[in-house]
């Protein structure tokens, strides 16, 4: 992982929030914060153009688009558009979606998990996830902060000697 | 929740319906009876009318569908297009949707599970109920009976003293 | 279970209350509502007699009073006096009494569990109940309007074509 | 099942493919082999062909969209293209779709399961099916022959005298 | 256990069925058999006799009947009118009655378990006893047989040299 | 709950003992002690009477009768002789009765749960109480001393200033 | 099951004793008693006899053994030969032979399950058994007297009106 | 595993059916099928004989011999009389036989598990299977076609290119 | 245990507290009270020397200093030092520490588990204890109270005749 | 939270590291990585002093250490050398200290807890931790970056308008 | 255990070996060693007969053959030929037979469980043993040294003062 | 692993002893034996001496310290001082200490797990080991004479050709 000397390397990463992510800024602020997904969005876009990372973005509700967009990104698109890392935040679907982590797995890409509350302080059910054992590693309870830690992660992994 | 004199308060209710519930009257009609989920829209319709409530159906074997019908008529629609509260037939979702859940507790109205089966004379896994600790209550195994009960009850609590 | 031309026939219902449920308007109002028992019986007699019902009404602490109960009214009584179906919050004997289970299916008739709270959101072992999967169905969480809702499901199953 | 004299007999069988099974031939081909879903499929129509019947294939990411495919081919449709048979690999929703589950039971029609990989020797959670109890048979680990082996028992089931 | 010369020792057996056995004859005789409790106790009376034994019976819907019944009998009762041993069908209270296995184990005498049917072909929750680790011997399922042979094993145990 | 000068405020206490402990100094005395339960009345009302309080004592093996008296002193009884505290053994209802301690609970009165024996060293079934989530504290193996140190709680927690 | 004239009908009955069980009389006689195999088969015979049963007896050590026997007399041998009912004490095997269930199982004959001592006052894995869900009747705890009564219940049931 | 020019490789393959599957054709033929086990060796060695493969079949009841001929055609004989793989319906002892399971991974052959019926749709023990992890595949529920297609992908694997 | 005429018998009790107990007074005082260890110590301390009892305190959030503490007075220390009982708060350990048990069992001297708050009512891992089950008898929920009562125990049983 | 004019407050925050953290650099650094705890602990003191925050460092093999230091740092020391916020990663006592996470919270501090290596992907006994449902938020498998993530944290909270 | 003057008392020993060890040698060495077991069985006689021990050798995969040889050896022989303890390497018996347990038990004989390889580092069922909580110890892992030791055990407590 | 000519090349060996292990010979002897830890020590020792292997023996209460002594010798040491493996009888900490498994893992040396008793004849949670699925193997309820058994297994390992 060594860099170019006059050149950058761009590298992209896909950004990837799961269902009821959209509502952030909007649901529960005192769980999860008044910013909204857009602004978390462009900010991590600004952290990113600095160290030359394409950042894809995407958000559904819909399991089967995440799929589709992990699919596409990940493995079908040509190969100098293809991404380098994950960041997701599954939301429910960390709970119930083997689809996606199968996606994931098929893409054979680094991730990192993130999730806006501490998931061990809520329901027990969302102890369990399918995702954290294929992960990196596993951001939780830290508010939107833990997207900007895990893009610091990759571009840390990225660029250091 | 006390009524004004003249002009009377409009509520607006959702009703949704999971996975394979259009099938009702074409399939296994010795569990689910025959009448067709139009019939039950109609005649629950009839009844709000009656009451000054606008009910808002749909029926999807899309979870993202729904929690998109959800999140829209619970939270992003304008103030006074919102809904007060919601009867909800998660059908097989019932077992599996984290995101589904997550969208009703999102919107913060009260709501109804109706199930026309009684889900616990039937497969083991049909017990767990991802919605019924955050219900207002549960109506199983009365048919769909069961919708105009759920019905009643928010007509009761929206107009009584 | 048609309905013969001039003479109305009688049909008897058997609504069983268990143990605290006395207490109805004295304890704990905020979870089980102001109206006593009394009251219940009083709007539900109301409403049967409308329809040619007669409502025998039992509450007891006693788990062999019940017994007792049942199995007159269901299976001992003279065949005119007989009991066509049953209305039944067993309230604490939900979780613990197999005696009571086995006198509700040695009558053979059919019967729905109502509860006034929604026990989905209360102590786990209120999750497991003896009646659930022998009940046509089960009522929950919507107060002392489950009763009124049980009754109509029987009128409803009666006199419906 | 017998079969008439001159004109044969058209049967119809569903093939389902759920996700990430469009990735055949490009994801972990040392687990899945290195055919892609459309030799298989092509593979076969031959032989369905030759014995007169026709391969209805559908392949989604999407779980609601299987639903649909399975509501409308195995009971919406005209009963003379209503299909006879299914042959599913539901890939990750083996898991965790009840809908797909419920969508098949309503069409009452036999179905035979077919996994690539062998399930047992691979992750604890991938053991449970919600497809095994209520299919004719299971076929798993035998790679895309299991495909064949499928389309095989439901041609020796259809025409056997 | 040896027996005088010319004066035979009088033996007493307490005899005990639990809630709902009083419809014995009466209830789902295809599992329990048409024969009434008062035909049993009649003739395990006459059994009894002949072999010098006092059988005293009871039968109650109430668990405290029970309990004291065998408090008396086991315990409270003066010396000569102590029984021996017990033969107890408890039915429902098998899975529920610790208070009456309390009660046995306060008394000190050996004590035969009898089911008329079989409990482990039926519900889960019949396969749990509280009595069979401390009874001297379980029968299950050989319907009212299985009173005689209880009886016969104390006759025996009691008279054999 | 400081205490006025010169005319001393009376207190009651309801003293539950549940089935089988009347059997106390006759039963497995290696287990219980020799002393009976009217000895331990007795003690405890002497010293009750010297704090100005009255003890109200009942014992039952009958659950619903237990049922009856929480009711009737915690909560139907005129409020000059309501009781302020409960000091219970439920013996064998411990692990079984809900009904009593959904009692308890509509009393909203505190109350001491205390076992003779060390129920963590005899039946693991023993290990559960539907009780000590819901008492002030718990008193077990302690012997009927722990009655005492029971009553000696509520002296201190009514009096100190 | 009523019984001809002047020529009585012969019945067969096997009676199988698995691992170990050649020790009777030999091994802990505190928990089997003194009694060897080839009395109780003696005494059984005698009794057998007389009501014109023709008892045949097996005792084995290898599993295999008994599913032969089991197979040739229940299935195998000419009509004439076959047995009518079985009766077993599966010894070690009832914990661990799903071979033996399914050869009787195989037979389609009624079977009563013996044990000698109370299994469920033993190691825990002795309470469960392949067998008990398929047999007519479980006697335990009641010592080789378990044979005679198993015995006795097939005369019986063959013999009564 | 290519294939020589002019002199055809033989393989063999080991057919082991375990306990009472001698009695095909005669068991409970509603789940089994009418087909004899020898029917089916039969058709097998025709197709067999046609690819060159010498097709070894054995059954018994007694799991001892099934160690025995794993252990003497998978490592013991002479190195050209060897099995190049297993074709297994291990019937009962799927769920009992850690010693078979030891004998085939001692050989360090491919093995295919072959059950008639669906493990799935029967009782809840016979959903575990010692064979399974370590199997390449599974095939349960399509009757005795199972071992045909067992051999088939043998044969397919045997020699295609 | 009878006590001499003119020279009393001198005893020792030693008083262990576990992991931050030395906070009491400091530390969430709603659970645990306002009173700080060296004020119970005294306490107690002034009740142990009116009856010749002489206290010995120890408090350590250091699991092996409390293990060696147990060790030297119960065990390694002079006979005439040796103690006779232990009061024990194992506060966190009473979940963790089997090596504190295994001393307190080396020992061989009676124990009482005294718990501040109500362990029943706090986190589910608080349920369990490496102690109950071997001491004498526990005591939890009472406040610092529960240390005058444990010393109270062992004052009656070392001087009642 | 809001930051005074001229003077900077100064904050403090506890590091603690757990069992085998002193063998940073060491131990397996394909898991760890090659960076000791000594320059962990240098960074963060760099970019804590930035931020006019003293962070206190500790590591043990000793939980009872642990222990006294976060009640010193935490509760005992004066009130301007108390700590406003922890670091932990209790490595090993993660799934063992019951005692430390008393301390922690006794301290009423909001901690975050870091891992080196994704728990996840370890021994199942790694999932559980006595610290996550406690903690503000956990970070695990990022490496040594996770412990400047952590701090960025608490330098976002601490002075963020 | 006292050894007479001048003649050696002879002791007897039996040496059981499970299924599949006869491959010794030929199956996955990597794990069981070269070493044959007619090696070990050689190997261990040369020291059992300088201790004045015979040892008896039995391998088999018959569970029933080794059931017979225990009851032979240890029960059933002449008594001047019993053997006075056992060696057992139950194999893949370990997990599955309760015959052999009770074979075991019934001798009354001390026998030690040794496992060549480490039972706790393979497959989860291997865990789980008939024999351990019967046995004197336990040895595994340490190959066929463990045998050895086993021997060593059996002469120590021979032949020690 | 071969052995140098002329100069015997040193091994190193660490014992060690966890909880309450210094109460050898004191403490309940019935089942750990009469001799002392020192005792043993030395025996060990005196073997040890003529293979030329040093033995570095520990013994604490404390967990802390026994994760010191492991990281000390088998990591942080001096390379010509380091140990080559590890004898460990961790007593109480076996069910305990994950911080002295991830310390012995740490070193990457071979252990032995020795204990006294038969552990699985005790408590059931003594059959859970933290160490037993890492150490070469396992040896329990041999007595001391286990700690033999480890030191010859070592050097056996260390100086077989």
């Amino acid at each position: 992982m060594t860099q170019p000397l006059s050149q950058p390397v761009y590298r992209r990463i896909l950004l990837i929030n799961g269902p009821n992510l959209n509502l952030l800024g909007l649901r529960e602020p005192e769980i999860y914060g008044h910013t909204t997904l857009q602004d978390i969005e462009q900010r991590l876009n600004n952290t990113a153009e600095k160290h030359h990372i394409e950042l894809i973005s995407i958000q559904s509700n819909h399991e089967g688009d995440l799929v589709d967009a992990v699919q596409h990104h990940g493995l079908l698109a040509d190969s100098e558009d293809k991404i380098d890392a994950v960041i997701i935040n599954p939301a429910a679907f960390t709970h119930t979606s083997v689809a996606l982590r199968d996606a994931l797995l098929a893409t054979n890409k680094p991730f990192v998990e993130v999730h806006l509350s501490n998931i061990h302080s809520r329901e027990p059910f969302r102890e369990h996830s399918y995702f954290s054992d294929k992960a990196v590693g596993v951001i939780c309870g830290l508010g939107d902060l833990g997207y900007d830690m895990a893009l610091n992660y990759f571009i840390e992994s990225f660029y250091k000697p």
